[in-house]
C-alpha cells in the first residue's frame, strides 16, 4: 500500500474507508488480495447493474478481444456501435415509444451532462438550467454548477453560473405546496430568475441521500417544464439501467424527459461509457460540435449489446429488482425501528437504498462496521448521514438476507459507541 | 448504415469522411466490414501509438478478464492500479527525476485538463488561466474556456470566462519577440489581465494544425512562468507517450511543467484512461473533492502497465519514432515542394505531423483522396488547411512509405481537381 | 417637441405617459411650459421628500453658489463636505446610535449599491449576493444582477451572475413559514448555494409595487444573516430620508443594517448624491480602491445639510408622515373598496402607497387619467399593476385630499372603460 | 479635520495629498478655509474645462434657480432638457455632420460607459467587449471589466469578464506593426477570442499615464472595427469637451465612432451629468430599458447649454487650447531635458499633458512639491510614474507660465531627495 500513499494523489477516496487491495470479482462479492471475499452493495456507486464480471457479458466481450476487433474508433461507425445502436433502439427505446436520438458525448457520465446542458442551452438560446437541491452531476465545470455538494463545488476555483437551485421533493416542510417557489419565480417577470433552458434532475438522488422524487412530483415537474417552455433533463445516470426497476427511473411516473443521460452501467460490465439521448427534434449539433477521444469504446459497445439483450428482452429483471428493492426497504425499516434514538429511517426505490441517521456520524459508523464484517456499501448525503444500498440487480435473495443481516449488526455495534462530535 | 442515421446524433462527425463500417484491426490496419483494410495514420488522433490490438498488450489483457480480476473500482486499491503506479514510477518518472503524484481524474482527457485547471485555481487562488491560440484542450465547460476553436466554443452555450488567450509560438510574425505581448501584461500592473493560475500549453498543437513550439519558446514560458510564479500545465494528451519521440514531449525542451496531463495513448490498446501528474506540493486536494465514476479502469491500467514495460524500459522507441519522423517530415516536404503552387509546406515533430496548404479545401480534399486509395488520417487546424499524420509510433518503414506514397499521389489528384469556393 | 424625438433615444420613458414640457416647480406642484399645474405624486420617484425648490434649501444654495464656494471637488476636503458629514454624524448617527463609516461613492444610488457589494465581497472574501424577488437596485451591471425585474436585467447583454434570488416577505403564500427555503439552503452543505457574503434588501419595494416587509420578516433576515455571517444591506436609497416616517426605514423594525445605501432625497433638493454607510469594522477599503469623478458635489452637500437641519433635529417630520401615511391609506382602502370587481387593495407603509389592481392594465389607465386632471403619478410592479403613490412628505393635508379625490374620479373613469387585452 | 478621519472611509484619497479644507473658487484657482489660493492644473480630473465657477454659466444656472424652474425630472420633458439638446444639436452634432441620438444614462461617466456596453451588446447579440492596456471607464462592474488597473479591478470581488484586453498605442514595442495581435486574433477561428460585440477606448488614456493615440492608430482601429463589424466605442468622458483642443478628441484623426461617451465637463460647472451617444440605426433601446433617477439634472443641463454657447460657436477655445497645449508640452520636454537622470518625458496632446519619469516614486514626490508651492496636480499611470496636468481650458498663458515654473522648481527640489524604494 505504500506505493498508493507516495505516488497517488491525496484526492482519493473510496480507499480510505477500505484499506485493502481488491483484485477479484463475480457477481457480487469482490476479493482482496489475501483472499477474502467481500459482498459488494456499493456496486461501483451504481456501475455494476449486472454484477461483477457476468459471464455472459464476459464471454462476448473476450470473444470481441481475440477476433482483434476494433477497440477504438473515436465517432466512426463500426460493427460493434451499430449491434449497440440497434439492439438499444429495438430492446429500450421502440418498445417505450422513445423517439430518441443517441449522442455518444464521451466516456463518463459527465460528458453526457455537459453535452445534455450544451444542447439544451443551444437549442432554447437561453443560459440558466435549473438544478435542484442535494443534486450531482458530476465534477466537470458544467456539471459541478448544477451539483449541490458545497465542497465539491467549492473545488471549482471560480465561480459556478448559469444555474439555479430549487428545492427537491419533500426538501421543503410537508405544509409548503409543490413547486410554489419555482411556479412563482417563473410566473412573476420580476423575480429575478432569467428565463431557464432547462431542468435536470435525478428521480432518485443517490449521492444526495437516497431521496426519492415522487411520481407526482415528477408529472408536476415535467408539467411546469411543458408550460414555460424548459427542457427536462432526466439525468439517469445512477438510477437509470434498471436500478430503480424499470429501465429508465422515470418510466414509473409516466413522463417522457426532453433529454437523458446514461452512463454507470450502460455498458453493463463496468467498463466507460456514455450517452446523451433526446428527442430528435432536439438534435440541433453540428457535425463535431462536440467531441472527444473515447466516444467510440467499442469493448464497451458490445458488454453493452450483451447486457440489454440479457437483461431487457423480458420483464423478469424489472419485477425482480423490484420484489428485491421491497424486501430491502422492510428490512431497512426494521433495522429502524429498532433504534428510535438514532433517529433512523429507510428510504428508497427500487434497489437503491439508504438507511439515513439524525445522529451524527452514525452512517459512517456503521459502513465501518459493515465492512468489518465483510460488505462494502458507501455514505451519501450532504452530511454523509446515510448509509446507502445499492447492490447488484443480480444479487441473490440470499445474498440480500446475508448482507442486511450485517447491516443489523453493524448497526447495533455502531450505536454501542458513543459517536464522535 | 441506415441505422445511424436513423439513431445517431447528427454531432458525429469522423463518420462521414469514412462512410464504412470497421470492424477489425490489428496494428497499423483497420478493416471494413467488406474486409477492404486500410493503412491507419490517425491512431484514433493519437490513441493508439503502440498500432491497434497490440499482441503484448493483448494477452495481459485478456489474462486479466478471464481471471475475472476486478473491472471496475472506483478509486479503490486494486492490485492492477498498483501495477500500473509502481510501474509508471519505475520506468517514467524516476529515471526523468520527475517527482509527481498521479492523480485519476476520470477516464477522458478532458477529465484530466479538468481536475488540472481546478487544482490550479485551488492552489494559487487564482482564476485566470492563460490558454494559446490554436490550444484544444477538450469539450467540457473548464477545458472548453481554453480551447481555441470557435465553432466548439459556441456549443458551449453560455460565455466561457476565467481564461486569457496568448499568441502561441510563430503565431506573430517572426519581428515580434517571443513573450513580448504576455510580458508586458504581467509586469504591468495597469495592464487588464488579472494574475494568472496558470497557463496550459501543449507542446506541439495537434487539432491546432501541428503546430510546433520550439524548445527555446517552451524554456521561456518555462521562465516565465517561474518568474511570475504561474503553474504551467503542459497538456501532453495527444503529444505525449512518445508521439513526438521521448515519453513526455517536453523532455525535449528540458524544462519540468507544474502540472502534466496524459490521456489517449496510456492506457495502450485505445481504453479510457486519463493522469494528472503534479508536483508533490501541489497536492492540496481534499478526499473526494474531486470524483468520478470511472476513476478504477483496471483494463485500461493493465494494458497501460504491459505498454510502458514493452515500450519504455529502453529507448529503442524513442529513437526509432525520431527518425521515422524525420523520414516522414522529408518526404513531407518533397511533397510540398512538388506543388509550390498550393501554398503547401511541412510541419510536425516526431510522429506528429502535417502537410498545410494554404489553398482552401485542399488538406480536406487531399483525406478523401487517400482514404479512396486505402489511407486514414484527418485534417485538422481552424480551417481545416492541416493534413495531419498520427501513424502507430509502432509503423513499420515499408507501411510508412506506402502510406506516404498515397498521400503523394492523393495531393496529386488533388490539385487537379479546382478547390470549392 | 420634435427636438426630443429627433434627438433623444428611444429609451426615454416618463415623458411618454406625461407628453408635456415641464419648467417650473414649486413644493408639490410643478407646471408645464404652458403654465399649467400638476399636484406631484410622483416627487422624483421619491427624491424630492421635501417638495420641489424648498426655500429654505434653495436659501443655502443660492448663498453658497453666488459665493464661489467650490462645486466640484473629487473626494478632497471642503467646508461643505465637513458641514454635511459633522450634521450627518449629529442629527442622524449619533441619535441612533449608529456608528457607521461614510463613502461617498458616486453621485447616483447605484454608486452606492455597487460599493456596498464590492465592500461586502471584499470583506467576506466570498461572492454570492442574495437578492429578493421585484427587489430593485440600479441598472450598473453589479446592481442589475440583484434586481428582480426581467426587461431591465435583459438589457444587461451578458449573464448576471454571483446573486441567488429569494422571497421577499409575503412572495410565498401564507402557509410557508418566512426563511424556510433560505435557511434550508444555508444549513444543508449540499443545497448548491454557495455561502453568501451579503443579503440585500428593501424594507419596501417601490420599484416592485409597494411590498411591505414586516418588522418581524425584516429582524427575521436580520437574525439570519448574523447567524450565518452574512452582511446585511438595506438599500435605503427610495424609503430612507424619511419616506417611511423615520429616517431610516429600517428604524421601526430595530434592526442595525451592517451596510446602507442612501441617495434620491440625500440632497433634498433633487441634486445628484449618494452615500454608502458601514459599521466602522468594514471599512477595509484601500484608497481610491472604489473612486468617481462626482463625489464631492458640494452644491448637493450644502442642501443636504439644510434639509437635515430644517427636518430632522425634531421629529415632527416623522410623526406626519406617518399620520398622512394613514390618511392615504384609508383614503385607498376606500378607494379599493368602492371597486371590489377590480381586485383593488392598497398597500404600502408610512407615504409610500400604492393602489394594486388584479385586473390587467388598469393601474395604468388610472395614472393615465390622473394626468389628465392634473395629477402625476406612476405605476410600478413586474406588470406595472400598482399605482403608486410617493407624494412630499411635505405635501399638505390639503392637497393630499385634493390628490386623492382625484384618483378616486380616475378610478371610476378608469374601470367604466375595457382594459386592453 | 478630525470629522474626516472619523467619519469618512478609508477609501478617500485625494485628500491625502492635499491636507486643507477647501472652499472658494474661482477660474484657476481654488482656495482653502485660511484663504490661501492653488493654482488648479487638475479641475476635477477634466472636469472643470471652463474652471471654477465660470461667471457666464454661473448667471444662468441662478437665474435659473432663482425662478424656481424645475430642478429634477428623470426623463420627463423640460424646457431645460429640450434647449441642451437643441444646443448640442446645433452646436456639436450638425457642424460635425454626427447624426446621434443622445441617451442621458445618469449623472456618472460610469452610467454611461454602462449604458454604452449594453447598448452595444444587445445591438449585436455579443457578448466580449476589447478593452485596451491602462483603459480606465469607471467602477461599476460592468465599466470595471473594460479597465485596466489591478488594484481597483481587484476591489471588484468577483472576477470579471466578457471582455478582452488589448495593446494600446505604442504599448508593445516599435518593432511590432499595429494591431498585429488584434487582427490575428479576429482572422483565425480558432484564435480562442470570441467575437467581440464592440472595442471601447480613450484617445489618449488619462488615468492610465498620459498615453496618446496617434491618429494613424486611431483611423486603423476604426478600420479593423468597420471589417470585423465591432462597434467602436470612444469613451471621451476625460478628453472630450476640448481638452485636446476640438470638441471630440477623435475628430483630428477623422473617425467617426458608434457610439461616443461624455460626462465629465459636460454640464461646464462641475455639476454631475453624462451623456451616451450613439448613431441613430443603434437606438434599439426599449423605453426604460436602462433608467435611474438622476437622468433629469436640470442645473447641468442649463449650464451645459451655457457652456456651449459660450465656448462653442466659433473655434477659439479649440485654437487656443492647441496652442497652449504646445506651449505646456515644450515647457515640459525642457523640464525633463534638466533632468535625464530621471529618465523624464513628456508626453500629451491639446491640454492633456504629463511628464512621465522612470525613477520611482519620483512623479508623487514632485506634485507633493508642488502642493507646498501652490499647484494642484496628480499622477496617474499603472505605478503612479507621471505628474499629469489638466488645467482649465480657459487658465491664461501667464497662470500656465507661472504653473510651469513652479513645476519645474518642484522636479528640482523632488530629484534632491533620494527616493523611497
Amino acid at each position: 500500500m505504500e506505493i498508493f500513499e507516495r505516488l497517488e494523489s491525496e484526492v482519493r477516496s473510496y480507499c480510505r474507508g477500505w484499506p485493502v487491495v481488491f483484485n477479484e470479482a463475480r457477481g457480487s462479492h469482490v476479493y482482496d488480495e489475501s483472499g477474502r471475499p467481500y459482498l459488494d452493495f456499493f456496486a461501483g456507486a451504481g456501475s455494476l447493474n449486472y454484477g461483477h464480471n457476468n459471464p455472459r457479458l464476459k464471454t462476448e466481450l473476450l470473444d470481441y478481444l481475440i477476433g482483434d476487433s476494433i477497440v477504438h474508433s473515436l465517432d466512426a461507425y463500426t460493427t460493434a456501435k451499430r449491434d449497440f445502436l440497434k439492439t438499444f433502439g429495438e430492446v429500450i427505446l421502440a418498445p417505450r415509444g422513445l423517439d430518441y436520438k443517441v449522442q455518444f458525448p464521451g466516456p463518463a457520465g459527465n460528458n453526457a451532462v455537459e453535452a445534455a446542458l450544451k444542447l439544451a442551452r443551444k437549442y432554447t438560446g437561453r443560459e440558466t438550467v435549473i438544478s435542484f437541491t442535494n443534486g450531482f452531476h458530476g465534477m466537470t465545470l458544467g456539471a459541478l454548477a448544477v451539483t449541490g455538494n458545497s465542497m465539491k463545488r467549492g473545488g471549482a476555483g471560480v465561480p459556478l453560473g448559469h444555474a439555479a437551485t430549487m428545492p427537491f421533493d419533500g426538501y421543503m416542510d410537508g405544509r409548503t405546496p409543490d413547486f410554489l417557489w419555482l411556479r412563482s419565480l417563473l410566473e412573476d417577470s420580476g423575480s429575478g430568475l432569467d428565463k431557464p433552458a432547462a431542468v435536470i434532475v435525478e428521480t432518485v438522488q443517490g449521492e444526495g441521500g437516497i431521496n426519492v422524487a415522487s411520481a407526482g412530483w415528477l408529472r408536476g415537474l415535467a408539467a411546469l417544464c411543458k408550460e414555460y417552455e424548459m427542457l427536462l433533463i432526466v439525468d439517469d445516470i445512477q438510477m437509470g439501467c434498471g436500478r430503480t426497476g424499470p429501465f429508465f427511473s422515470f418510466e414509473e411516473a409516466g413522463i417522457e424527459p426532453d433529454i437523458v443521460t446514461l452512463s454507470k452501467s450502460i455498458s453493463g460490465y463496468g467498463l466507460p461509457m456514455a450517452l446523451t439521448l433526446f428527442k430528435r427534434e432536439l438534435d440541433v449539433w453540428e457535425p463535431g460540435e462536440h467531441n472527444g477521444t473515447f466516444r467510440g469504446p467499442n469493448p464497451a459497445f458490445v458488454t453493452g449489446t450483451a447486457a440489454l439483450t440479457t437483461f431487457w428482452r423480458d420483464d423478469e429483471l424489472q419485477r425482480e429488482t423490484v420484489a428485491k428493492g421491497e424486501l430491502i426497504g422492510s428490512r431497512l425499516e426494521a433495522i429502524a425501528e429498532e433504534h428510535p434514538q438514532t433517529g433512523a429511517h429507510a428510504r428508497g426505490r427500487g434497489m437503491a437504498r439508504g438507511l439515513a441517521f439524525t445522529e451524527e456520524g452514525l452512517a459512517k459508523s456503521v459502513c465501518a462496521e459493515a465492512f468489518q464484517r465483510g460488505l462494502l456499501m458507501e455514505t451519501s448525503g450532504p452530511e454523509d448521514e446515510v448509509a446507502k444500498l445499492l447492490p447488484p440487480l443480480t444479487t441473490s435473495r440470499e445474498e440480500l438476507e446475508q448482507g442486511l443481516d450485517i447491516i443489523a449488526e453493524s448497526v447495533r455495534a455502531a450505536v454501542k459507541v458513543p459517536q464522535p462530535a
